[in-house]
């Protein structure tokens, strides 16, 4: 087996250099160092999965953390016959399925990378699914640069991993020494690395990363212990060619043809025929539950309730609906009233404590594994995750944000509690829907839309009470808006949304009083926005507001 | 001393109960937990500094990461005299300097907090400036909740003050077990929590927090520390009051009256005219250089040059006229050029590894300290820090971002690497800057523009090379804009900026050979906007593009 190994990661390399060399850019010496450590891990009998069907529920699943090693991915599944030398050379060509960093444009990739430190996350949240919800045996590789182990969002993964005892989840540690610019932190310190993660209690296998046998009892080891796993690989950047194994000043840098030749002459003869084989997984599938409808509204026009506390009833009364539903909360569950499914349901509810960045990576991974998560915090701290919200939209994930606490309504609190730029945060994500309930019914309403849609939405919700505006028959389509109050001689039109539409009706009545006609429109779904009514309101009256 | 710190804790505990329940809101019992670990720090002779100069160079710096414990913060201020009891009970008024979080209406609160997590960054870019720049003695102490130890950027935070070995760096722990809405992740077991930050390289000194003479040994040994200190303590929400402490539900709620008076019962006789002493700091200031006309520019109209290699050129020549710089990277500094500085001043150059939140709290550590940090990485990677740029905005911060491959442009890395929303983002901070130079000749004035100007400024880079199109005398004031193309007949006018002002410019040059003539403006300040010249130019011109 090693000998056979041996041979595959020749292969492996070969197709690293001639791929970044076409492309005249990509990270080979990034990808060099983890290739014994990938190809052990896929060909030595650990990895299993039905190619023919990524999407096969029981397969392994592996993650490229470090996504700028995106050239030994496809590698990898060129030396497991899935795509040819022709195509690896399309490598970072516009419209290739080879991208410089993984997209999922390449069937195998679960999750697009290249933001580092993210991975880990929706390991996390792969390995979730497949313990607590979906109970299948498939296990998680994670494979995470040294050099991106700084982000801190590994280290709420790290921890994350533990308290849910994920034994189905392996690390890997590529600490190759060098970063872009200069070594990494703790350079060839495995044991500081390996301390470290073990002090979250984690199980914790040091090993030389270029060494076939060790590898594999590592990732034996790693398969046997009864919690997560970290398998931190001493490896040298680039290894397996003089000019740049362990040398400075090569990062993310392709060779030209010369150097190709050079290195090709050191790399010696590779079996271009030979194809690594993939061990097959057990043939099971989630049970899952059929939807059943869920009960009907019962609401009372002026009651006053906050749009929170109806988001958390909204949750346990659409759950028979949407069985694929999950509800993540970041330690704020009796303020954003998520609480209430996690009392009726706890098996479904996962309690992501004070670390928003890692919740947001485990709700993209349960997402790209079929569950629909529904993850809720203050409005303003999704701010702290931004930027896995922002990689999220290019994994075509399928989660429901909520948050709390929007505006200056929540008042002595202080402007750190208050969403003041949540709308302008989710309105950059492409094809991202945000709306804005200024009642119960349509917070309800609105909950069954964003369930029912595919993709990554966004609700805003309000601390305090506001009464029922609207009957349990209302309709709240994403993309429409209401119109409250419309006459033919309306002045101007008020524009509002969530708590500022009670303002605008106070507006509207203090006007009345004074005989001015005005318009007003609940513009419930900010995005998509409704032009249509906007650009009648902008034709028939004299102005918006 | 025991004694009269256990008097003055009293004092503490009453100003703590009498202040929230005024508010009718507010977190005693989050207050309750650190209060006998705060007076002594304050009063008990470790901590040291000139209450009448609260800006004094070389006083110690006391950061509450917990923000929520701010009724103890001001408590404490209370009991050195500096807030009298009518004060304090405008806690959470409108218009009050005691905030529900602090703020720097307050003159103590020396960073705004309440978004956890994020004042151990502060409390670094403190200690590194006192250690690194300044030179001078005072030590800084960061109080952190046990809950908000969860957040990622506390363990960045945790490993760069390791790293940059930062002996006058003193973090406690109030590990009170509860958090808002369950028990925290590692609840009363403080050795989990002290072994993980050990695994770090810091000293953790494990002590029973409501023990005063313990509390003061804890402090004597972080000050003898030759690293990073944290001291890890068990304590009691609500510590203190029979019906609240270390009891679940009282998170973030104050006492009514009647419970008001059974609490003051419980707590016994209290010496309110009693004023807690605190040490006089060492009277030493930092050495500063006067600063020196920068070296005028030498650019050639035409020649290609990257505005992201300007940048660190301008680093380089303006650091002698601007001598309170300091230059932070995230590890991207052969990329960002900000390395040129780096390389000619090594000692005002900090690494902060790919840990890009933990390097915005330490700029705004630092420039809380006054001095002027650079900080730069790719523009999208900055997403990854947003709520501590957020939060920065409260804190009068004095930051200079530079945020470089910004926009499709940089072709196959793909859009995990693609600055795309930064613009929005810092667009959302109040005050804000945001200028997007298109040339090295307004790179390296805008750079001079943002050192000039006190407050967030944000400046978008561009990785490919792009003409000299100014003369070297050229201004760009923030604000402003330049008219590249006019007459008379202009059809319409192109409103560009960056890389976009250079296909502006091809886009006029093939109109104008099909006979029509158009307008082009370098928006080069995005943020504040030159309206005067737009509506110049809307008026003038049949369409804005």
């Amino acid at each position: 087996m090693k000998e056979k190994l041996e041979k595959l990661a020749k292969l492996v390399r070969y197709y690293i250099l001639i791929s970044t060399t076409e492309a005249g850019s990509g990270h080979p010496t990034s990808s060099m160092s983890a290739a014994d450590l990938m190809t052990a891990l896929m060909f030595g009998g650990t990895f299993k999965a039905d190619l023919d069907n990524p999407d096969f529920p029981n397969n392994d699943r592996l993650i490229f953390s470090k996504g700028h090693a995106a050239p030994l991915f496809y590698a990898l599944y060129g030396a497991a016959g899935r795509v040819d030398e022709a195509e690896l050379k399309t490598l970072r060509q516009f419209g290739s399925r080879l991208e410089g960093h993984p997209t999922l444009a390449f069937p195998y990739t679960e999750v697009a990378t290249g933001s580092l430190g993210q991975g880990m996350s929706v390991g996390v949240g792969m390995a979730m699914t497949a313990k607590y919800i979906y109970k299948l045996p498939y296990s998680t590789y994670v494979l995470v640069g040294d050099g991106g182990l700084a982000e801190g969002s590994q280290w709420e993964a790290i921890q994350i991993a533990a308290h849910y005892k994920l034994d189905n989840l392996v690390g890997i540690v590529d600490a190759n020494r060098l970063g872009q610019s200069q070594a990494t932190m703790y350079g060839h310190d495995v044991d500081a690395i390996a301390r470290r993660i073990a002090a979250f209690d984690w199980e914790t296998i040091i090993v030389d990363g270029h060494d076939m046998s060790a590898i594999q009892s590592a990732f034996d080891r790693a398969g046997r212990a009864d919690r997560p796993a970290m398998i931190v690989a001493k490896t040298l950047k680039g290894k397996g060619f003089s000019f740049f194994e362990n040398v400075e000043g090569w990062h993310g840098k392709a060779l030209d043809h010369d150097k190709l030749a050079d290195a090709l002459r050191e790399l010696g003869t590779v079996d271009r025929a030979q194809t690594g084989t993939i061990g097959t997984p057990k043939k099971m599938t989630p049970a899952r539950t059929a939807p059943v409808k869920a009960v009907p509204l019962g609401y009372t026009k002026g009651a006053s309730i906050a749009t929170r506390r109806a988001y958390g009833d909204a949750l346990l009364r659409l759950y028979p609906e949407f069985p694929e539903m999950v509800v993540l909360d970041a330690e704020v569950s009796n303020s954003t009233y998520a609480g209430i499914f996690g009392a009726a349901h706890p098996e479904r509810f996962f309690q992501m404590f004070i670390a928003e960045q890692n919740m947001v990576g485990v709700a993209l991974g349960m997402s790209r594994r079929g569950l629909t998560p529904f993850i809720s915090t203050f409005a303003t701290f999704f701010s702290r995750a931004y930027d896995q919200i922002r990689m999220s939209q290019y994994s075509r994930a399928n989660i429901k944000f909520a948050g709390s606490h929007a505006g200056v309504s929540i008042g002595e609190d202080g402007a750190s509690q208050m969403g003041l730029a949540d709308i302008a945060l989710f309105r950059t994500i492409f094809n991202g829907v945000v709306v804005y309930p200024a009642d119960a019914v349509s917070t309800q309403k609105l909950v069954e839309e964003v369930a029912s849609h595919q993709g990554i939405t966004y609700m805003r919700l309000t601390r305090q009470g506001t009464p029922v505006l609207y009957g349990n028959d209302e309709m709240f389509p994403i993309g429409g808006s209401k119109v409250l109050l419309e006459s033919d001689d309306d002045l101007v039109t008020l524009v509002a949304a969530g708590i500022t539409l009670h303002e605008a009706l106070a507006a509207a009545a203090e006007l009345k009083s004074d005989g001015v006609s005005v318009r007003v429109i609940d513009l419930y779904s900010v995005k998509p926005i409704d032009w249509q009514m906007l650009e009648r309101a902008a034709a028939e009256t004299r102005a918006i507001v």
